[in-house]
């Protein structure tokens, strides 16, 4: 694993969880990870991922991760077979590190990376004890990433796996020439509906005045470059800061106002 | 501009936004702040501005930035113009240094502070790339503090501008000799109602049991001194902690029992 | 006080408030210790305790300081008496410093320790000027920290006093030999109850189908070992992650399922 990213001499580890800000676990996580590298850096991504929700977070992290410096090593905890037989793991890849549950909440990580290592985490000695039968996050995965950024060699961890889960996550779908479905992937604290739709594969095609996305009873046929070129309080299209395609209204939520959200499908149309 | 704050050995860039913290968002411009300045602390103020208001972060950040030491970065991004010709400024004051976009949020800073310089972000090379045109939080105001913080000279990141928006915010309005209108700026998490009576302009005409302040059919004549020092459930006023004068109730909630919140009005009539 | 723990070269302070994170006020706080001591690390342990709730925050500072560096600096405010005549604290354990207010919120550290030494805070060169009537987190608690994690002996701070507040926290009672009656003493963001039953003490006697739990009109006998070993959507009991017992279902909320929360008692029978 010599291709490994280095983690430098300030070491960062980034936290994605489905825990919500208001109970203490979060705070625990970090007071674990302190206890062992008093130094590292500790940066939230969001702790807002809703219960139990492996496809949000494996959304999230995979959106998020590129803006860290090389070599980070992001702890992604939302583990509903937290004390099952799932299995917890370190997963590397050329741009960083990542501890999390063997769930599919990586599957856009591995799908992403041309290299990707997989250990199984064993070693109970890089362990918090007791280890709980309910979080991972503060005796498992938060440990172990401590001891990452502290030079431990990932090999330390566990043993390499070959296979893993992975969640199918929602694709486009051609329909004939001139048109396909996609899907929402989540909508965003103003109200912007983030589709599945990549800019490198679709900003041809979709062209301001030349195309009708349906989506419930509404027809959207407006393509802006800023949120304040709508003319309107109409829903609009745009290319979003994810490189995904959102539907958005200018200071007002599209998701009210289309009544839509997370899993909604919607038609494309090309003329 | 010898006259700028030292940004010192140990630099500190606060946050404050309307992105809330169940998206990545904040997590994203801390992983570009980071990527650019390693050793940089970064502090959120808060990032529970209501969506687009402008006049409550102008108010936030007005009121917050004068507790962090002198020299500190301050990032405000409550930006419904992103993406349009709205300008990116960069406002040096002796106190400090403002990251913002050019639509007011900085009102109260222009304000009280004896001499600003204002800066248009034009210097591309200090953005992050691509420039998402929703985004500018993560791809504009975090890279240019992040690099201000690394000792990147003002005049680097664009040119002296002379004019910037303001906002007109709410104002206490005389009654002839007697009396006043005030407006509530806030309602904090206690429900209590801000109101922009400031301390060292009123003080000396507010006595205790001399006055009758009206909101909506409500009248409230107890000035205490503390939340505990009220005799029953009765909404009180009280100097707070802002330096202005708050309504309150002894552990209740004030706005919810006067069903009352920001832009209200009242009236008060001294003896 | 030779037998207090080293603050070290790594000081952290932690926060625990009831302040919620849309306002300002815990980055005021956080300015104020930057402003201080600005190498100091700061950790939220959480900010979501209910409003004026002592007794919650007292379990939560209970359930999570252990888990940070010995010698850690702990500021609690949950401070309904701020501005009255209720003492500000520093209390300190073979374990860590608190700062608190006089209120009880420490109860369960003065219950937990073997050693207590505390010190009313009445040095005021210590404060942020000017003190306010209602945010003593700002200009008390907070800077006291900072200068405790610089270096200041304890007894700088204020003279030692010898009497403190305490809650009453809820204990199990017992109903004869085979019974008790426990209470549920939070509702997590999942939902999950967590009891006052301690595993040390009750773990013997809590064996699967032998034991049955009444709350409200609902009877608990299943007891898992993970969520996922759960055979359907009923609630069962757990050992959760605070060494406490917790009543959950399988990916979704005990709380709502069974209409209960905080406060509410329940029965056990063994057999």
């Amino acid at each position: 694993m010599e291709w490994r990213p280095e983690i430098g001499s300030n070491p960062v580890i980034t936290l994605t969880t489905d825990f919500g800000v208001d109970d203490p676990y979060v705070g625990m996580m970090k007071a674990v990870i302190l206890s062992i590298a008093p130094e590292v850096r500790i940066v939230d991504l969001t702790h807002g991922i809703g219960s139990h929700d492996v496809m949000e977070a494996a959304l999230v992290i995979a959106s998020g991760y590129a803006y860290f410096p090389k070599g980070a090593i992001h702890v992604v905890v939302v583990d509903p077979g937290v004390g099952s037989s799932r299995r917890p793991l370190l997963v590397v890849t050329e741009e960083g590190y990542f501890v999390a549950p063997d769930n599919g909440v990586l599957s856009r990580i591995y799908a992403g990376s041309s290299r990707v290592a997989c250990l199984e985490l064993t070693a109970a000695r890089f362990f918090h004890h007791p280890v709980s039968q309910t979080f991972h996050g503060r005796d498992v995965f938060a440990p172990v990433a401590a001891w990452l950024s502290r030079g431990v060699e990932p090999v330390q961890f566990g043993s390499p796996v070959k296979k893993w889960e992975t969640l199918r996550l929602p694709e486009v779908r051609n329909l004939g020439r001139n048109g396909l479905t996609g899907t929402i992937l989540r909508a965003d604290k103003f109200g912007n509906l983030i589709t599945n739709l990549r800019i490198e594969k679709f900003q041809d095609r979709l062209q301001a005045g030349k195309f009708s996305l349906s989506i419930g009873p509404h027809r959207i046929h407006q393509l802006c470059r800023s949120y304040r070129e709508a003319p309107g309080p109409e829903p609009f299209v745009i290319w979003g800061s994810l490189g995904l395609l959102e539907i958005s209204c200018n200071r007002a939520s599209a998701a009210r106002r289309l009544q839509a959200g997370v899993h909604d499908e919607f038609e494309m149309r090309f003329q």
